[in-house]
């Protein structure tokens, strides 16, 4: 009887899942509005009717050994998401228990950035790894730790904030309400301030003086960098330095075989990619030097949901 | 029958060795010069001797379960030291084996900052936790990482060099060839940097200025400062707000429930730990706030002996 798991992507506009074989295959995905239900409760019942849809088209035999979900602010620990800044349930969503109720098979949540970092083990380019970090850079920075094979969770859940870790005393203000934070810097946000700065002390001419910030994309930037537009170069290396720096700073802390990039910001090319690989060499401490790899995550577009059901795998392996 | 482990403590100077019990009691230890030998070996098999007629006071009935080394650049992974700058032996050092030669018991090697973390858990004041953090604040800074209830090695041994991430770019020179390395303002050394730094820019009176750096301590920084010495007193400030801001970030990145001070600069004083903790707290990250204890070692002064003998119960348990 084939063995199936169900990961739940919950993000702030849409939450997608799917039904996902041990291969990573997914078998049936769908998704619905986050945010349409005054109750969490009646987000959770839509989403598990929508689930049991979804089992419904499956026409062999198989068992479903778990659902994992990955959520915002989710703590692994006690299955909960708690005070989510981008939903619009406030306090402490007892995700786990709620969804039990629709199903009676083991339940794992945790945050973005952890599924990633066991979907990439499960499913990526982490398959042989025992220690191993996953940055995620989207509209934020998120990391997920792996050491002797597990997730390091901290005391209560919450480890892996590297986004969180201040890089410049003083530096630019972060939605936590502190300044300076690495995700200010390296992230889809991070690199569009990036532009803004470069045009507050750049004559250059540049593309990027006629698009309003919010519609400025990774993508474009790496474009306009690769035409020889010098804002967005600037912008780019600025961001690759930084990155660099706390992935030599993140190797002496643990060591990892290999780091892998995923998400958004990694669209920006060669110019960026190229950038964080100098300044990761340049600021390594000896003894790591030409010991730790730095890949491109292996998940494929599909990761969110992957790495959630990755999450039920990896407890029962 | 009693169980014993042996705890040994290789260092530039002496080495010194313990018979211990499941307690932390120490029911014999002795010193030998670490250096008199140009033969590693030969170095061991004096070390061996000693320790044979240390069991051979021992009255009672016992078994030896296992020896713990903690040395300088060691691996716990190879069971090796490797090229450690303090040591006559150059290259790659096959410890364990050595060791093994003499006697017939399980060996683990590990570094000082380790040693002081599974000290730390096995017989001091992290007997009950499983995530936390201990810091060694001596001539350098070492770190002892402990998740889910075991050292964080990474993927070659060599992880929690937490003394070389760079807290500053372009900052204070490094031994170990950088700039702006963590230990080269946080550790007993980089304090007195820190008041060199201050009689370069600060016209205060100062004791200090009559002391060769060399011969300056923290005690005396302590008492100083306590009497009003203003370039004592910015220099701890400087090293006390340098601290805390590791560690904050050291609590984003692993969410540990203490973080434990260990080592000859947590005698610098009252001034020097409340700069710590104000500027942890200051730097937190709003999710952590109130969760993390900041804590002294509660090892004895044989700590290093007591962490090297630790790693064996850990080994065992």
């Amino acid at each position: 009887m084939q063995k199936f798991t169900i990961g739940i992507d919950i993000g702030g506009t849409n939450t997608a899942f799917g039904i996902v074989n041990r291969q990573g295959t997914i078998l049936y995905n769908h998704s619905i509005p986050t945010q349409r239900h005054e109750k969490v409760e009646d987000f959770i019942t839509e989403l598990c009717l929508e689930i049991t849809a979804g089992l419904n088209t499956i026409t062999e035999e198989f068992e479903l050994i778990g659902i994992g979900i990955g959520a915002p602010n989710a703590n692994y620990l006690n299955g909960t998401i708690e005070n989510a800044a981008n939903l619009r349930w406030k306090g402490k969503i007892e995700l786990s228990k709620m969804v039990n109720k629709h199903f009676n098979v083991p339940i794992f949540v945790t945050n973005d950035a952890n599924a990633a970092a066991i979907g990439e083990k499960i499913y990526g380019g982490a398959k042989n790894m025992n220690d191993f970090i996953v940055i995620t850079l989207g509209t934020g920075l998120g990391s997920g730790i792996v050491s002797h094979g597990k997730l390091l969770y901290g005391h209560d859940g919450f480890a892996g904030e590297l986004g969180h870790t201040i890089v410049e005393a003083n530096g630019r203000a972060c939605g936590c309400g502190r300044y300076g934070c690495l995700e200010t810097y390296v992230s889809a946000t991070g690199l569009v301030r990036s532009v803004a700065e470069q045009i507050s002390q750049n004559i250059a001419p540049s593309i990027f003086r006629d698009i309003p910030f919010n519609k400025i994309t990774s993508k474009d930037l790496a474009i306009a960098a690769a035409n020889g537009d010098e804002i967005a170069k600037n912008a780019l290396k600025k961001t690759g330095r930084i990155l660099g720096e706390a992935i030599a700073n993140m190797i002496a802390i643990t060591s990892p075989e290999a780091i892998f990039l995923f998400g958004g910001l990694t669209k920006a090319g060669k110019i960026l990619l190229d950038e964080v690989t100098y300044h990761m060499d340049k600021n390594i401490l000896f003894i790591y030097k030409n010991k730790v790899k730095l890949l491109l995550s292996q998940l494929p577009d599909d990761a969110a949901i992957l790495g959630a059901s990755a999450l039920v795998w990896t407890e029962f392996e």
